[in-house]
């Protein structure tokens, strides 16, 4: 959907909606005071902690693992609790539905994941899924009713690929299908044991205009809100990844015999590429980032000038068009260090590549206005990770709201995020459901 | 033996051998025209390196391999042939020895090793091997008897650690033979299987005064001699070997959501550290060499900073103090770029180090004078790499005689020496024998 037709889209049901005005109003005004249980919402991050735990204090529960298949039963305990009626795809994904007033309306999603990395922490995936289930659990306590529908999803194996979301918009392959995830399962093996069905995938596809919005709570994951000391992120979209294998390739020889100025050292050669990369992405303002994590020199060895180096290189942006600036910058460099180091550098892109993900300017909004509500200071910023909300993007106008991640620790024991901030992001949720309802 | 003592012991031979002026000048006139059989040599290193032959065209005769096994019986052979005796020591040493005229005169010895690195090529150590037996046929040849014994040793694993010349100075430990060697046998069993005897390894140990002089011929394995057109290098000395862990710890953390002015990114310190090697160690004039040869950085994933990187820092020179001077430059260098980048920069030595050993001052002027008298160019140089004749220089004066290897490239398949420089570089260790044997 272009911005352009999302603002007609918007205005004709702004327009529409000053017919119904009184009503709007009114339903406002009841539950304006509404606020999430902040306790309960600790209690239960604490309580599916437990399922995993690690003596760090983090948390191992990835996708499919035994520790996952058991948090799940709780997940759905939970759901039944706050009056969702549940089921699981063919995917995996566990799918909780609330029935609205209108029969005639969409639903409105929300949700997350429950699969952490391999010794990861408590926070990522599961303050967007108990968030969810909370704001669903104080409409049920208070009576409330909304006129759409509304479904909490909890996305399956998000860290291992996004595979969840992926079958809900169609893109699931029978390759990620056949990749053997963290748990030593398949992913087919997986969902399987999720009680999904993989061979009829196809029966749990959501179509454009299939869903009225999706909405995103998750912990930043960065610094950046912890640092300014600001409640809510409003997520503006969702970075694209690039990915390449860079090659340098020297000439191998003995580093006692082969004098200074005689060596084709691969690995000087990267110390140069990995130093100009640093100075072409922080070379202009902006958020992008650009990233040298992955490193291997042949043939290794502290008596052998390395013949060969392989590393990654990974640039993310909001913009395809700067992050394509960039690596034309890199190679420009490269060019340069090769001359200089008596080296070829060359690179491999590496498929796995996200195209950046604007979130939807109307939800963008409306996040904004929930947490000025609700007296919370608010930052519009890039998501630099990738998540379930971004291939949702594809079908459904969708949101995310980020709540701070104390010194930008994340997939890790040390992820943290007090109990206050993610009472902030579920009330920001919650009143955000509320107003889509409400408006449109 | 200071160098001092060294000049005084030369000045006394000298003063001593005018007594028998006649005698010593009517040997040399007789032997001053022997040269080896340039064509015989060449054709032996060929039929050697047919044992271990690889399909590249280079040689894997890894020590205590059945290769190495097998190829030793060959030399075994062309020792015999040109009137040696042989044996094999404790520690699987080959030696050969020919009788002097003089049984009251310690022997001359001379020799390298035949086995190689895996997957390497055809000349080091062989060319050392196959010269000294060649020395000694062009003796048998023209019946020219020495006055001192001569003695070819072809030592023991050289590659794996100098272990046939460790046990001839005794300094050979029961933890060098517990280590397993590439051939799958420890070292222990490897010497077995040469027919050795580890058990009684002192009764091979040779003392300070059991042997007149040591001198090994060898490839380069750098490239000084061929660039510049030398014929020999009079090794000056073998550097001095120092070997450092290199760990910076800076913090993992996700590569899309943490800032760039936000990292603690252990491999962009890593790579200023690398550059910073380099600079010190081209800063000043020298034939000093620094490598990074060895690196990994954890967790080692496209999208996450590295938080760790460990790598491996060696230094070599002839001189201990100048290695300890570009430590502490380097040292001071990681504290700023540990500064700079937010990291901890820590350096763990380790054990593997060699000691600058100078060669004899004497021989190595025998040496110069015989390339000389042959009317081959020299350069005095040092040794890059390790050899046997520095364990060696331990209990007897020393002396190495280099010879180009074309383009520096050694432990290779691409390793080539042609054969007229093989020649000279025998015909130097012959001639320097004999006025060894004349002079002392």
């Amino acid at each position: 959907m272009k911005r352009r037709s999302q603002f007609q889209f918007v205005s004709i049901l702004l327009m529409a909606s000053t017919l119904v005005f009184s009503h709007v109003f009114a339903d406002a005004y009841q539950t304006r005071s509404l606020r999430v249980n902040s306790t309960r919402l600790e209690q239960r991050i604490e309580k599916l902690a437990g399922y995993g735990k690690t003596s760090e204090g983090g948390v191992n529960r990835v996708a499919f693992s035994e520790e996952d298949i058991q948090s799940r039963t709780y997940i759905l305990s939970l759901m039944e609790k706050a009056g969702l009626k549940t089921r699981i795809d063919e995917a995996g994904n566990i799918i909780g539905r609330r029935e609205g007033t209108d029969p005639s309306l969409l639903p409105i999603a929300f949700g997350s994941h429950t699969d952490t990395v391999p010794y990861g922490g408590k926070f990522d995936g599961a303050v967007g899924v108990l968030g969810a289930i909370e704001c669903v659990q104080v409409l049920e306590e208070n009576s409330v009713k909304t006129r759409h529908p509304l479904e909490v999803i909890v996305f399956t194996d998000e860290e291992g690929g996004l595979i969840g979301s992926k079958a809900i918009i169609g893109t699931l392959t029978s390759e990620a299908l056949a990749v053997t995830s963290h748990s030593g399962k398949t992913v087919r093996e997986g969902i399987e044991a999720l009680g999904g069905n993989p061979d009829v995938l196809d029966r749990t596809v959501r179509k454009k205009g299939d869903i009225k919005a999706f909405i995103e709570i998750h912990i930043e994951q960065g610094s950046i809100l912890a640092s300014k000391g600001i409640d809510i992120g409003v997520v503006e979209g969702i970075v694209g990844i690039n990915w390449w294998d860079v090659t340098i390739e020297g000439f191998a020889n003995h580093a006692g015999t082969t004098p200074m100025d005689k060596r084709q050292d691969a690995l000087l050669a990267a110390a140069h590429f990995i130093i100009a990369v640093n100075k072409v992405v922080t070379g202009v303002p902006g958020r992008q980032v650009g990233t040298v994590g992955r490193i291997r020199a042949e043939p290794g060895a502290p008596n052998v000038i390395p013949g060969k180096v392989v590393m990654s290189l990974e640039l993310r942006d909001l913009s395809a068009e700067k992050i394509d600036s960039f690596f034309h910058k890199i190679v420009k460099e490269a060019e340069i260090i090769a001359e200089k180091t008596g080296t070829k550098i060359s690179f491999s892109p590496i498929e796995a590549t996200a195209v950046p993900t604007p979130t939807d300017f109307s939800i963008r909004k409306i996040i904004a206005e929930s947490a000025e509500d609700l007296g919370l200071s608010y930052l519009v910023m890039p998501s630099g990770a990738g998540h379930d909300a971004q291939n949702m993007a594809k079908i459904v106008p969708t949101g995310m709201i980020f709540v701070p991640s104390i010194g930008g620790v994340s997939h890790s024991p040390k992820e943290f995020t007090p109990a206050k901030d993610i009472a902030n992001g579920a009330n920001v949720l919650l009143h955000t459901i509320l107003k889509i309802d409400q408006k449109f």
